[in-house]
């Protein structure tokens, strides 16, 4: 399939889940590498007119998870993709559209990753994922594992 | 303000951000210590059937986030209240409604923590949250930071 394809099936699998069809999410933009996210700040702003925190986490983790599962399908790999666990650290307001990018992370091993869940049936990977300020910098950053488990 | 009052006022600002109300959260319950939150599993739904990570997290940060707010004002002090930081382990998948449940970490010093919001106009507490499962255990565990800013 080509990136097209698979970003048309990503943003269909997106839609499908109702708590992320409510956070008007679009894919930004992807390279192969890093799958960006983007979502409009009125539908995420809380008390204080900044982005809610839950919605920066939902995001990332969600980009980290269409990253992971592009990564599997462009290998011709069928699997259900979890989150294992994420540290957050929100470091600055962001008062706009909020984009979220996604990586692997610099230590992790794609390769690894993909022959694990082709060759056992299962795979973990590192993701780092991040929101960028507008002004230059960062308003979050998230650092997780997914962990990928081959359909029978 | 009695806690009746307190809670009604959460209430109202959780369902005053777009991205909360949402959710269609409610406050499911409050000792002083601990607060609960409760959200319906059909809006928090993923493509596995079960509940999105992006909601659990967002329930643990709000129930978080809640009891940091309602000690404040118990206390008297009107304060911003900020997530800083959060680490999120998700254990086990969730086949029903969302409970959210927050107090403080079992380190954390409460006292501390509202002296410095009212002597230097800034504290930081930690807490833990955790949703069970219905059938025993839990479904996902978040250990977080919260600063508060006084109001001026």
């Amino acid at each position: 399939m080509t990136d097209d394809v698979l970003l048309h099936h990503l943003d269909a699998h997106y839609q499908a889940m109702p708590p992320v069809a409510s956070m008007h999410i679009s894919i930004a933009g992807y390279d192969g590498a890093r799958l960006r996210l983007h979502a409009p700040l009125a539908v995420h702003v809380n008390d204080k007119g900044c982005a809610f925190g839950g919605s920066l986490v939902s995001l990332m983790t969600l980009a980290g998870w269409g990253l992971v599962s592009l990564q599997l399908q462009a290998a011709g790999l069928e699997a259900d993709v979890f989150v294992a666990d994420s540290q957050v650290r929100y470091l600055a307001p962001l008062f706009a559209d909020l984009q979220a990018e996604a990586a692997f992370a610099t230590d992790a091993d794609p390769a690894a990753f993909l022959d694990a869940v082709r060759s056992r049936g299962r795979g973990r990977i590192e993701v780092q994922a991040s929101v960028p300020l507008p002004e230059g910098g960062v308003a979050t950053v998230m650092h997780a594992r997914y962990v990928a488990i081959a359909r029978r």
